[in-house]
């Protein structure tokens, strides 16, 4: 039942009368209570998110007989702490994000047709590479115990590691992946579900800036194998950037060529689930201009049911490549989720990121108090995620 | 059961047992994958709403006993391929635009009263000249089919013509018709439905810019007849303008008074349904200063049903009058829709524009990159729409 | 059946056959054809909520067994004359208004956790004392029959009362409660229903615009008495300000400390309703500089049921207290609502409101046209609002 109370069972138009069709209103909200504690300073806020991603969403699907269906998806952000919503991006580039005045349904806006052969699925959704990311940290990329692979490609690095920042001006890129977790105008495909434990997907948005431009540009896929406990997947994404790197400071507003591959994997001993991940992300000018820049990121974690509950814990390392410096963060997380019901949980996470060699990776890059949250240059923070996750 | 697929029955507390309420969730997802070719250039985009705008809306009808019925309609129309929303506008001007940073109820805002007297609905809705343009348009007035007469009407003409653009100063307006589909604050009656095939509406909405001040009053009213496969309708709408158009640059920001008036019909030959419009649109400064500039424009289309699809082609011109300058621009289009269900279609459309006289419209303006898909002054473009529509 | 027409009661996953929980989507559109005069000047417009607040929301409860139970409420405003949205606040400061361009549950956006001990609730909410104001206003705070008291707390006073404006600039202070309404990322306790008549809460937000910052919090509670036709309470609430209150005019943008306490209360003698509330709010800059400046206000209303509908009466009066001036307002208003059904209803108000002492006050302080619609310094103002009012 869970994530599908409104789901109105109708007659499908196609005619057969097995043939059955829904449209579901579905959603969570999460309220979290985060403390943080960096450089000495301490922050109390009430948030959002910090086991699942709040939300409100469409989605439904027709069968049309003969195996094929078409659905749609819509899918948007909550922020439930003050009533504020989302962004979503128009072309995938660092310029594009926009929304978040109101409902966006910027976590997917797909339409698809699926049968035997597959699925075809257009429009703004995951990348290949995120599913990794998110599937194979025991914290789900929520909250404070996301791993700091993913903290590290959602933060512009250019600015917060100071050792790349000032590294001479032609050099210097933005080096924040526009697309770490998703990207509009995708014309994807994904493998049908009856290969034997096989599945993939492969993925592409065309540019969308302008007339022949390239910059914005989306290929990606992804392929795994699941079968009983285990369960691992390799995936790719490249993300074309723009041009005129070179022109001093105002070049760091123009977006370099990101690459992403990561492959991560699981296995469920019944008593505990445990995983791990590796991802390496490249920023490269496309213009052969040294030195570029890399991201080397792994994790190991694991999940431990009890009772009506979980016992989550990572560890996870990023190490960033650029010239002679390598700023390098490391992160713990424990955690504990009580399912009082399949809908709703209390949940508590306490992690702590540490930085050295020049590195000022925060706890919690998605807060506005980040800057504050960082401990700064080769400084340490932690945080205690306490909240509800109830979904419907 | 096409747009309806939450509809919950519920009693009417007026009492009586026959009468009934509902409370519908509706929308349409539209995915198009969209080919363009101007001046030698191409482009390829995923892009919204090829056949049907894709929209998101509740509505719903109570049942008072007696006849009397009131009713809700709010609709938002949704950018899916990326997840982004439509804008709506405030006061009926050109600069009243807003929204579109979230779910913005701009396509249809309204709560009614009706009877045996007809209806009464307060609100933003269609404008009465639009439904002759979009009704008696085989596109329907989405994608690269859409008729001329529409694509010109929604250009700022001022900056698209080159030789309206190069007049002197004095007689410089912005071209443009801030309620050629919508128009926000409408008082508006409409006829009852047992008129013998008569059917019209009046509709009104107060200048809201300034105490006193007259910019974004709206006036419009439409009048037709449909009987079997007859039906034809003529309307006529006017937006009073702002003052101050004469001095320089900026005037070009000040809205003239625009009026417009179309007739449309069409008759249903059962293997062919044949189409046309005329429309003629005329932007005055309203304070006697000549020339004023006007647009006429005319459409003949048809649709031949064919199986489970759909044959769709419509020749549309549409010419502007100013000084001694007469900008022209014609457009043919052809396309088929191929329906998997009620709910869900696959379709294809091909256009192709051809500018004259200084003429630039653009194969569809609402793009982002219409500059670059118009081919220039005097040049041609053409433009391919492959896409799925799934409503619910 | 108000306002739940769509509640489908599904299994709760906790196991109890009668454990039963829902999800309901609900909504108000209200239109308002609303006629000002003031100073000489008539304005007729088509606005919304003038009966009450339109809206769409989202909200739902989940049955945990053992008398728990998690809920959730997203509720957003709506301006159905023009399809655009309400508003809503990330921190609690002047600064801090966000949203409005799209569908913003900045109403209420919340999840619960209540019991037999009370419910424990997570987000953005009314203020405490927000609910003696509304509550006991026979016109609800909607339309130009609202309580004077509120729109003195909803109008930035430093800009509108002009002794308070020439004052020297260390003394000058943007004087208006940016949670007057509500406030964001609260955390707030409920006592439980079983109380014998006595009722209760107490919210807390803390700071969230920097890290240790006081600017933004805020602090309030309430507890009231009802039983029968009797019904009082009282509450209180304070949001801290920001610092920098010193530095010219820009210093006109920083917040004051505002604290804002009241009593109100009603009797419902059956053929009358009879209600009446004291108000005090109060701004000071903390840091010791005086003068501070104050808001005294009081209604009595009534509301006499008249067969399908009500007769509501109100008179409020305002007064500032600042330096040598005394800045006062005083407003009577009349209204008549007539149900058609239990969701629907016509409804008639008319309010005149007169400035003495160098007031200014508007008599509706929401629309653009505010500074027109308040006949001046000491000028008077009258409002007419017809309309209906449409729930689901």
């Amino acid at each position: 039942m869970k994530k599908s109370l409104i789901a109105l069972a109708v007659m499908a138009a196609a005619g057969a009368a097995s043939a059955q069709s829904s449209v579901t209103l579905f959603g969570i909200v999460d309220a979290t209570i985060s403390h943080y504690n960096a450089g000495g300073q301490h922050n109390t806020i009430l948030t959002n998110s910090g086991y699942n991603s709040s939300r409100l969403g469409f989605r439904g699907t027709e069968d049309l007989g003969g195996g094929l269906a078409a659905s749609f998806w819509l899918e948007a952000g909550l922020n439930n702490d003050n009533g504020s919503n989302g962004t979503t991006n128009t072309n995938n580039t660092l310029g594009g994000s926009t929304g978040g005045g109101g409902l966006t349904f910027g976590r997917r806006s797909t339409v698809s047709l699926s049968g035997g052969w597959g699925e075809v699925r257009l429009g703004r959704d995951y990348v290949p590479t995120f599913w990794n990311t998110t599937l194979f940290d025991p914290f789900g990329t929520n909250g404070v115990g996301t791993t700091i692979v993913q903290k590290a490609k959602t933060t512009t690095l250019a600015t917060t590691l100071v050792p790349f920042a000032t590294l001479a001006a032609p050099t210097q890129i933005a080096a924040q992946d526009p697309n770490a977790v998703r990207a509009s105008n995708m014309i994807q495909y994904f493998l049908p579900a009856n290969l034997g434990g096989i599945y993939g997907q492969a993925s592409y948005a065309p540019s969308e800036v302008a007339n022949g431009g390239r910059a914005g540009r989306f290929a990606g896929a992804r392929l795994g194998y699941g079968a009983g406990p285990f369960n691992v997947a390799a995936a790719y994404g490249r993300t074309s950037g723009s041009g005129a790197l070179l022109a001093g400071a105002a070049a760091l507003q123009t977006m370099p060529d990101v690459s992403d591959w990561n492959i991560g994997g699981q296995w469920d001993f019944g008593m505990a689930r445990l995983m791990a991940e590796y991802d390496r992300t490249k920023f490269s000018n496309g213009f052969g201009i040294t030195p570029n820049s890399s991201l080397k990121g792994w994790l190991i974690g694991a999940s431990v049911p009890v009772g009506p509950g979980e016992i989550r814990a990572s560890y996870s390392r990023e190490k960033q490549d650029v010239a002679a410096f390598s700023p390098r963060s490391s992160q713990w997380a424990v955690g504990y989720v009580h399912n009082l019901s399949k809908r709703t949980a209390l949940y508590a996470t306490y992690a702590r990121l540490n930085n050295r060699g020049g590195a000022d990776l925060a706890i919690d890059a998605s807060l506005p108090q980040a800057t504050a949250v960082n401990g700064g240059v080769n400084g340490n923070s932690s945080g205690l995620d306490l909240g509800i996750r109830h979904s419907f």
